[in-house]
């Protein structure tokens, strides 16, 4: 990895991380459990992409940290969410996650549905704040747009066609639509905050949208393609489930020279739609990069 | 019942009811299943207590009803996403919601959570809609107090403290916590929105939020009652159920006469807080009577 990429990927997670701790504190009353299996998953370690999106999609348009962090922070916060509830034995019944025991493991299941349930007001409560932006329609357009990435329409929709994919096959057009909306909504909308947060003109939010939405679909083929060719050991999780399930992934539809090429084109595609922000956006261009050759 | 409070009451029910089906449309698309599952929660029935608390408060400040009709379905979705998760196998494990299964019993536990999760955001997306209201401030200032409402610190904090209930013995301060926690919130909630809708004086906002946790905390002593006096097929769902799991209610720690006569004293001081409002509330008056003598 780029060394500069490294060290901004570095200081972000340990951004995101302070700011979480600010925000979610564990209180002396009854209900403290719920906090700390909040927290437990929250700080459970991780790549940080998401939140790493938010400020160096910010940094584009000089919004301050101190903003940026907060938006990076409420998309940790769902993201987080969705990985407790998809660990829950109904769903895909995981016992690790990040090399730790999944959240249900570690308290129960009743607890993990609640952290999940307390994650997801506690993000739009973040981006609602004032100390987000000073700008009301700023606020609401962070918190419009993601309630719309993480809903029905999006995040949970596509986990609702994922949990189909054991009994039904689909197509690619069909997988692709799935994963944009499982794991792309979110990507993007990382992206997009920056933008939004930035005061970005309507051609530079979109461009940041598009980038995000490509970059989702390049990191889920290679996570596809990880899912097969990496170790338990070096994903911290179990390996090869899809395949175990039997279900269409993008490897099985395109053969795993074709998915590789397509993640290629993909993070082609991502790159290109930031040439209008020119060399500003390096960073940007190294993630997209790195995202298809991670080994974790 | 007062004739014309259940005039309301019905008129209040259809109206939410239609707001609710055009706001969560079943698309063409794979993911229709979990809007299925929201609906089939959505449209189970029920008193839409929480709906009608919303349109009466609004009605003190004439609210338009095309817009406070909107914050009713915020609160209703609310209120039905958390009966869905605590209708789960690893919650209190129902197999029965108004008479009829429950959501992960007509469905399966994973399309559960996930129509749980998804109403969540929607009613978030409903309350910062322009059409709810035109003032950004008064969007944010009903969207921020609902997810305060609904997560860690009010309603899932309290399903926290409840679930340890069986393993915990509670005093009555903590019992009264937990229940403003679980119970309250969404019902002050439901009468400060009115008054937020109606650009209240805070002297009138604090009233009927006060009114409102009042009378929240009445309904659920009610529920107690009802829980050792009325049958499953009055109340819908299994009873007796806390009494068999040993956990302290307030007719444990009050007996039951003493818990009649605190949901009495309950409904005074809620009537009393509406005093700024003259005949105007009469309504909210004869709710908060009937909420302690209603037989299901």
């Amino acid at each position: 990895m780029n060394a500069e990429l490294a060290e901004a990927l570095k200081r972000a997670a340990a951004d995101v991380e302070a700011a979480m701790d600010a925000l979610v504190p564990v209180p002396e009353t009854l209900e403290a459990r719920v906090h700390e299996s909040m927290r437990y998953s929250l700080f459970a370690g991780g790549k940080r992409l998401r939140p790493f999106l938010v400020m160096a999609s910010g940094d584009l348009f000089h919004v301050p940290r101190a903003q940026s962090v907060r938006a990076a922070a409420a998309i940790e916060m769902i993201h987080t969410y969705s990985l407790i509830h998809d660990d829950l034995p109904c769903m895909d019944d995981d016992d690790l996650r990040r090399g730790k025991p999944t959240n249900h493991r570690q308290f129960d299941e009743a607890t993990a549905v609640l952290a999940g349930d307390a994650l997801q007001p506690k993000a739009i409560e973040v981006l609602l704040d004032p100390a987000t932006d000073a700008d009301r329609e700023i606020r609401i357009a962070l918190a419009m747009t993601l309630v719309q990435a993480a809903g029905a329409e999006g995040m949970v929709g596509g986990q609702m066609i994922d949990l189909q994919a054991e009994t039904t096959s689909y197509d690619l057009d069909q997988i692709s639509r799935l994963q944009n909306m499982k794991t792309g909504a979110l990507i993007a909308w990382s992206c997009e905050a920056g933008a939004i947060l930035g005061h970005a003109t309507g051609a530079e939010r979109a461009a940041l949208k598009a980038y995000g939405l490509d970059l989702g679909l390049a990191f889920q083929i290679a996570d596809d393609i990880l899912d097969i060719e990496a170790s338990p050991e070096e994903m911290g999780k179990a390996t090869a489930k899809d395949a175990d399930a039997g279900k269409e992934t993008f490897i099985t539809l395109m053969g795993l020279d074709g998915a590789r090429a397509r993640a290629a084109e993909l993070v082609h595609n991502a790159v290109a739609r930031l040439d209008l922000f020119g060399e500003r956006a390096f960073l940007l261009r190294e993630v997209a990069e790195y995202v298809i050759n991670r080994r974790s």
